[in-house]
């Protein structure tokens, strides 16, 4: 079947870009605004959220609930109120003219007077055997998100930087032992939170080491680690690991628009306003203290307010 | 029946003062780190969304949900999570003892390491007959929450401030007319909003004027309205009133502790830390951009984070 459509341009009051909490949300509040608003998502709306088996932190649900169902209810809540989802439609660039803001994506080119970038991180993986099969059944790669899940076991922490041994921390009141370990000799975190993990009797960092696989049946059992000086493999007996070894903002789509922290996360006031009048962001792409569907949706609301002012004013 | 218990100071963690969805959320997310942590609350958990008829507008629940149900679930989860919650339980001031905070309540004296406000805030009333069996029933205090419902309906708003006029301009793209009722000649709100407003061709402003009465059977029907200048009264058709007169933050009890704004809501950084180590506000109580259930619990999961970490390194 062949298909010619006129290359057009599509106007919105407000374009979001990814189909996560953050973006859902934003969605969802300026539909009710009645802004016409069109999000754009590279795959199918998901975001992090929606890998996880079992939410428990998300207020609202007291007996826990899948990521898969969260997002479809918040999908379906944003479309009911009027949101258009235009799912395999990744975002190529975009561009200012004037005030108007000019998306290309897979399903051509787009413009608006207010865009919303919510196009999420991904966590770095190690990419050792066993890492695919065992995440959300012993592997994590958020602390506060699944720490709980692990009261009185014993869980590793891979990494070595300010997260590994935050999370090394926090989960030192949950778990009963926190190995942490670490590639090279020495830490990159800073001194305060190197000096609290390394007096913590429930913390044991074993340095100079690799995990090199991951194994269990149902759920995890061991992890094989190697000495990265001496070679010697050794397999540990654990129920959880959690790889904190960085995560990548999705933006390449915007550097050299909007100022962007040396991790490539988005910067934005208070309110969601980025660098650029009529760019905001939300959800784990901005720059921020933590990264939860809880603080998602709030910064989802917040940037469809901020975006609903600015049209009212600005434009 | 006498009681006597001996004064004994009760130690914890972290202690939340305020059981609407920030302090629930703080409490959750609290608790799941392991923390010791209790909520105190003036009356039982509630917050403003408690008396919401329906919300629709916080993400999880694509049909809606009542204000009342939505709170029981957020205090099902953070009690089921480990919080321990104190009702009827009115904070009467907050000292600072070195690094320990000191709280006097009706239960006793608490001290902390930490301590999360989240005692929230309240929608100045216009006090006028009708105005109390009608909330909820057509007459709203927050446009964002509740103007998707009054979709080409005749609306009113109160007020003359920001706040009046943003909701006004909000409104104007829902309903079919908005009026704007407001007591003097001219308006409080910032020049590019009464701009705005005023060649809006959906709004009408009508001056030296105020609501004396609000009717209806069900739902509202009409406001009686009068003229401040000549004393006329007439009565005038609408759907719903939206009242926009001012909030008055909770936050009696910590003046002269942490840094407040003009209008008495708490200052904080990003991460939810105000001008005191070791105490942080969350939710409505805060100097912030827009106040819904969403940013609630955005903020209550970013200052139970926050305070774990300052616990974690401060103490």
């Amino acid at each position: 079947m062949i298909e010619e459509e006129p290359i057009r341009m599509q106007e919105y009051h407000v374009i979001i870009i990814g189909g996560g909490p953050a973006g859902l949300t934003a969605g969802l509040y300026a539909a009710r605004a009645h802004l016409s608003t069109v999000l754009l998502e590279a795959m199918i709306p998901s975001g992090q959220a929606y890998m996880a088996e079992r939410i428990e932190n998300y207020p609202g649900f007291p007996d826990g609930i899948s990521g898969r169902e969260l997002v479809e209810r918040f999908v379906r809540q944003a479309t009911t109120s009027g949101l258009e989802i235009r799912q395999f439609n990744k975002v190529e660039s975009v561009a200012r003219a004037g005030k108007t803001i000019i998306i290309e994506a897979g399903g051509g080119q787009f413009s608006t007077a207010a865009l919303i970038i919510a196009s999420g991180a991904q966590a770095n993986t190690l990419g050792i055997p066993g890492e695919d099969i065992y995440t959300g059944k012993g592997i994590s790669y958020c602390a506060t998100c699944d720490g709980a899940f692990f009261k009185n076991q014993e869980v590793a922490v891979v990494g070595g930087g300010d997260t590994a041994l935050e999370d090394a921390l926090y989960l030192s009141r949950l778990a009963h032992k926190v190995y942490v370990i670490h590639r090279r000799d020495e830490l990159r975190a800073q001194k305060i939170l190197q000096q609290r993990a390394l007096e913590n009797p429930a913390i044991e960092v074993i340095w100079n080491t690799v995990i090199i696989e991951i194994k269990g049946t149902e759920m995890v059992k061991t992890v094989v680690i190697e000495n990265k000086e001496g070679g010697i493999k050794r397999e540990l007996s654990i129920n959880g690991v959690f790889i904190a070894v960085g995560q990548r903002p999705n933006t390449d789509f915007v550097r050299g628009i909007v100022s962007l922290d040396e991790q490539g996360y988005i910067i934005t006031d208070a309110e969601c306003a980025t660098s650029v009048p009529g760019i905001f962001a939300a959800g784990d792409v901005r720059k921020k203290g933590l990264r939860q569907i809880a603080t998602a949706v709030g910064d989802g609301a917040l940037a469809a307010a901020a975006a609903e002012r600015y049209i009212a004013l600005k434009t």
